[in-house]
């Protein structure tokens, strides 16, 4: 069996062979797609080196060149291929599409598409379809405060930068669910494809409803070469590749040669015979309504490097070659000779012909654009917040949880909080999901099977019934990569829509580098005046460390907190909400807001429940605030400020501050917690952040400070850097210590439980009295007992572990 | 055509069919390995429930079974039943073979192999083969200060704990290069398959030289399901799963069923053809000396998870789905009909019959086990220390950069560098490589291709003859996944050899987790004595933040050091050479370091050079310290600290500075370079930490100090957290600002640059006179002009960028 439309035979310049003898396209056909090509591979090798002379009007003079080369050209002519011949599908059959650049360094190839549909010039008049607006196009392509060299947001038509490879097929994905008319054009570089985000996220078409999902048309560009590098798909043979993917479960078709006209007639047959395929699924499926899992098209295109550059200049390989991947000709401005080439090459695609008097592109080339909102770089699905509808979020209040002694019940606030999701869930069908590495129940959050399910296109078996929740249909997505949950998330809320991640705290580490790089995608986004804000992307993190005690010291790292905050604080926000009801407040206030990146560290287990709905809601308005239900301080100058941020970390600090005040029952403690870590920051580094006066009213200039944080202690540290009074500051947190534990014996592990909390209460309090000795011993001897009771049972003194806060009772008992 | 020696129906209960006639096992063997396979789980079994009563000599009480029960038996059936049917092989071939457990938790599996090879009880006596020694074995097992549910360093015969997934292939592949006759036998889970890290490591068959490398035998288990989903690749059909693996260049071998019987029969027949094709690849390829890329062998077993528990209890499904994942009855304690149906399930395994009356495994089960170091748990491969010989590194002073005025030449570090490097590999040809993502010639390191070549398996052609550097053999190992790179060096240095990583700054977030969990397994390591050491990870990050300002935003992001110091002080180490000659002394000492993470940022660009050899070797050896050669203070108090660390940072500080004295000849400033960023901590928190004092003697406590830093500024603010003097510390670096720019428009956006610098010491130091406010405006103005300049030209004012100290020449001009 042969799937490919074309022959198989080793790639090379040969012409590609033909087996289907159907040509769509006409001789006449045939030239005008000739001189599209040509101005779009012109206007990328312009953009790479021209300041000025755009359209080579006089002689190419070392003037003309930019003075530093950037830029890359070796991806571009086929990606303009591929772009242009979706064109002619899209006018053909009136097609919903967008274009994803996954190769690295793609700009060249899609700004030139931009360029030709007229929509640069709408969107950025001054770079218009004429000889100064080209001038100013080349010039400002990879020039300072210019145009990147990926698709940044500054592109009209990308929801995908590339900067980082990876996420084409993934993010393209995320736009088209619940988009059942867009189809997604996506091509996926040979170097991108090495990578393990990039190879696993080809299985998302287990994932995709043919009824309610647009589709996907990935277009594997094999243009052979990396930096300096072949790639490893290029150098299988076509039977091999085949059969990858065919076992991925798409079906390939090879588009593949170097000799123009019949390359076109390839790629138009291939084209028209995906989008049949594509239509076909879909009718088929929505006809009957009974979707089974289909065997999506997909091209792969092998086509040169560099495609059209010379194929030599001297002794060295260009065009199919590695060494056209960035800047073909280095020196122009020093080589008579590689200038003269250059001038050669660039001349042969016509400008003066095809860009006409006044440089605008004839019209014979526009033609083959599509108009109006068809043109991909025009599709408002590439600029989401204009389609951004509000969530319908229901009334969190509702969702409370009862709290009539605070810190004196124990709830399982995720638990809780899963029932507000699922009706957020049920009252948005089409426009939320939630995303995870199949922990959505291990996570607690199982209530939204309630009203859903999870999308699962492959088989499904009678014992699947058994609680399984697997479905053609549902909101949520479940597949054990990190890399393409976190990568569909992000294409489904950068085409307008909302959603939510669930995660292991530990394990989210995974995705640091893409949650980077949407960090850095918001923040451009903010300097785009035509881009409208989207959804924030929404982590909630749970299984957090302080509950993987038995796991493992694999399974502790709440490091991810730090890479956040190095992001720039215009798009970051941080909550560890103490219980359940301000687990719900936090979240109710994440999905509504935009264009943040909110991470949300709250544990699936029970714990203490500390406030009513209403305090919590004035609580974590606040982020941070003094606990007068917790605190002997009267609003006088404390004795010990005990502060604490994140759900466990919350729990041991109140505990600490009863033993202390069993003890010392006139101590003066005032309790803080922390829900919004940004508060700790100035207001110069962070709009949440407080000054230095709101600072001292919290937590004193003299006072010692007792912190107990969820994460590595270093974060409080640079984060209350320099505030008046924070050399009495001492943090507790994860000090990277761990191992097969109980909760309790971690926490004394790292010393954020209770009694180290408390003994160093003891070290920094003075003038606590000839008792003091006395209590140091007791509290010793409970930690140490503490620990003896769990090595040998396997579980922590259930006194501990059902520990309640008990004071006020005390002090009104007294 | 089919490949499966097993039929490809679909997986269910029935007996697996029997293609191949051939049985090798006789009807005794059949009921050996029965037994085997039976004490096998029941030990695995045993280690999740039970602390007392290991052998169920004693009826089954509530009060025999641990408090909390953890752990997870899903996988453990199967990974056992691979694991000895390679028993088998490795005595009938005599196999030098390890096993690497890919399936998260796969713990219970690997411990009851060990420990009925006897192995584990050599290791931990106390664990010894009798009814004690079982019951301390169980108990010990997911148990606090106990044995975890991952194969942990504690674990004899395990380089790869398994806590995240996805990295088994390529820490096997890591295992088997330059080991000629290593089988890494690698069980693969299908959730862990799911993950990108793993789905782009099975292309590793591409690097792997037949003559001078050993082999890996991946088993893909297909145990259906995951926590609460069921795996993709086990519900794709047989002949697409097929396919996708021809596809990765592999010949997949189908064994699936649950009769054991005949699974046993299945298992054996293809572990005898796996071995015979490995065998045959091997000797053909050595025999000839021209190896082609061969079709590995790899097994795809399908068998239930949980295989051998009950199939339902009540209504619920377990053997055969994901209930059975984790703790399969979790309620025995309490629900009496459950601890029945619990007690009857270990019973039928048989333990009083398999253990005899010491509770010592049968003779005719341990006989199944290979012998001595032919004990998969007891292989030296995985304690790779043991098998650790050092490199031979050339005399790094011999490839020093001549420099005769400190800061006043300009030389390519790193291009220096790789001469140095080509010398080691040169030196070390079968013990050291060189790993990267497509980078290594793009980041300078290209000399190294004097003495090597990038290993390349895939197709060769002609046009790679001009400067492609393949071969089937070489000491470069390059593949546009991070992920893998990572893994193979991992696996590389966990078996006993040495090497380097060389990367993208930005991109090296990738494998944040990765580096994570490299660092917590060395961690564990140091508290298990019989590991020895291993050679450190070395990760040379390049392409820095500061010279990526025309690859614009994403490729900026110097947080990898935030992560490295979230980790253990005792294994990692982050340095960042100012110059060439640091650059040689640095990587000289990380080469020969052991058990450590080193990360080492140097720009692969040209630089200012500082320092000659001998100083260098001083500087480098204190970590930071004054340089008398730029400073004006003479060991007076200085008015003015500039402290810098990382290569562009230093150049902008020494420039800052000389641009003060330019304008103030008398004012006494300090200059300090760190090299060694752990030199900021307190030796309480790190050991090569400094004390307070120290600190004070560099830095004073009343001084300004402007510390130039090449990473967020936030690094430099929590390690040197309550300093004295700290609050007249200002700490300059990458605040997250980046478009496209020229090198000193980055540093201007970030205010690292020397007019932001000169600028600010303008501001912090008093009694600067009346001429203050026209030097600040000059600095002002020189500020914009630059930006001015580069915004029109698109390069940086020459005079800038080509910049050199020249202030002693004044001194002694004047």
């Amino acid at each position: 069996m042969c799937n490919a439309l074309e022959s198989t035979s080793a790639f090379g310049p040969a012409t590609s062979t033909i087996l289907t003898p159907h040509n769509p396209l006409s001789s006449q056909d045939i030239s005008q797609y000739n001189d599209y090509f040509h101005a779009s591979c012109y206007l990328a090798l312009g953009m790479i080196y021209l300041k000025d002379n755009p359209l080579l009007r006089e002689p190419l003079q070392p003037h003309h060149l930019k003075q530093r080369l950037l830029g890359h050209f070796g991806s571009a002519p086929g990606q303009i291929f591929t772009y242009m011949h979706f064109n002619r599908v899209i006018k053909k059959y009136d097609l919903d599409a967008y274009f994803v650049s996954g190769p690295g360094h793609g700009a060249p190839a899609v700004l030139s598409q931009s360029f030709l549909e007229g929509v640069y010039s709408e969107v950025y008049p001054e770079k218009s379809q004429d000889v100064d607006g080209l001038r100013v196009f080349f010039k400002k392509f990879s020039f300072p405060g210019g145009i990147g060299s990926h698709t940044t947001p500054e592109t009209p038509g990308s929801i995908h930068e590339g900067g980082e490879l990876g996420y084409s097929i993934s993010h393209a994905f995320g736009s088209v669910f619940d988009n059942p008319n867009l189809i997604a054009l996506t091509v996926v570089g040979d170097g991108e494809a090495e990578t393990g985000p990039l190879a696993t996220s080809w299985h998302s078409n287990k994932f995709l409803n043919p009824v309610t999902d647009g589709a996907v048309l990935p277009v594997l560009h094999l243009n052979g070469y990396k930096i300096n590098n072949p790639t490893i798909l290029a150098r299988i043979p076509n039977d091999e590749l085949e059969k990858l993917f065919l076992g991925y479960g798409w079906q390939p078709y090879f588009v593949q040669g170097d000799e123009l006209s019949s390359m076109h007639q390839a790629m138009a047959r291939t084209m028209d015979r995906c989008v049949d395929e594509i239509r076909a699924i879909q009718a088929a499926s929505r006809t009957t309504d009974s979707p089974s899992r289909p065997r999506w098209p997909m091209i792969i295109l092998r086509s040169p490097k560099g495609w059209t550059a010379p194929r030599k200049i001297g002794d060295d390989y260009f065009a199919g070659f590695w060494r056209s991947h960035q800047v073909p000709i280095t020196d122009p401005a020093t080589n008579p000779s590689h200038l003269a080439i250059l001038e050669s090459w660039m001349r042969s695609y016509e400008p003066e012909r095809l860009f006409g008097k006044q440089g605008k592109p004839l019209a014979s080339i526009t033609a083959l654009c599509p108009e109006g909102d068809r043109r991909m770089s025009r599709n408002s699905i590439t600029n989401g917040g204009l389609l951004l509808k509000p969530l319908k979020l229901p009334v969190f209040k509702e969702y409370q949880i009862q709290v009539d002694r605070p810190g004196a019940t124990i709830n399982a606030s995720m638990h809780n909080f899963g029932r507000y999701l699922r009706d957020v869930i049920g009252a948005n069908p089409h426009n939320f999901r939630l995303f995870g590495p199949d922990e959505t129940e291990s996570n607690n959050l199982g209530a939204v099977y309630e009203v859903t399910n999870k999308v699962w296109m492959g088989q499904i078996l009678e014992e699947d019934s058994n609680g399984g929740h697997l479905a053609r249909e549902g909101r949520v997505m479940e597949m054990l990569s990190e890399h393409t949950c976190e990568g569909w998330l992000e294409g489904y809320i950068l085409s307008g829509r909302h959603g939510l991640l669930n995660c292991y705290e530990a394990f989210i580490h995974l995705v640091d580098s893409m949650v980077n790089q949407h960090c850095k995608w918001l923040e451009k986004s903010l300097e785009v005046d035509w881009r409208v804000k989207i959804a924030s992307l929404n982590i909630l993190l749970t299984a957090v460390v302080w509950r993987q005690d038995h796991n493992g010291f694999t399974h502790q790292d709440p490091g991810f907190l730090d890479l956040i905050a190095n992001k720039s604080p215009d798009v970051v926000r941080i909550y560890l909400p103490p219980d359940g009801n301000c687990l719900l407040s936090v979240m109710d206030h994440c999905l509504r807001s935009k264009n943040y990146v909110n991470v949300i560290v709250s544990d699936k287990k029970e714990h203490l429940q500390y406030l009513d709905m209403n305090s919590a809601i004035v609580h974590c308005t606040k982020g941070i605030g003094i606990w007068p239900q917790f605190s002997t301080d009267s609003g006088q100058r404390p004795d010990l400020v005990m502060a604490c941020c994140g759900d466990v970390s919350t729990q041991e600090s109140l505990a600490a501050t009863q033993y202390l005040l069993d003890e010392y029952p006139r101590l003066k403690i005032r309790f803080i917690n922390c829900v919004d870590v940004f508060r700790l920051l100035h207001p110069s580094d962070h709009s949440h952040g407080m000054t230095d006066s709101e600072w001292v009213n919290l937590f004193t200039n003299n006072t010692p400070i007792i912190f107990n944080f969820h994460g590595y202690p270093a974060l409080v540290h640079r984060l209350s850097y320099k505030r008046p009074g924070s050399e009495h500051l001492h943090v507790h947190g994860y000090r990277e210590k761990g191992n097969i534990d109980t909760p309790l014996l971690l926490a004394i592990r790292n010393e954020t439980d209770r009694f180290s909390l408390a003994l160093q209460a003891l070290d920094l309090i003075p003038g606590l009295g000839s008792t003091c000795a006395h209590v140091r011993q007791s509290f010793l001897h409970r930690r140490i007992s503490a620990c003896q009771e769990a090595f040998e049972t396997g579980i922590d003194p259930p006194e501990l572990t059902n520990w309640k806060w008990t004071w006020e009772q005390t002090m009104e008992d007294n």
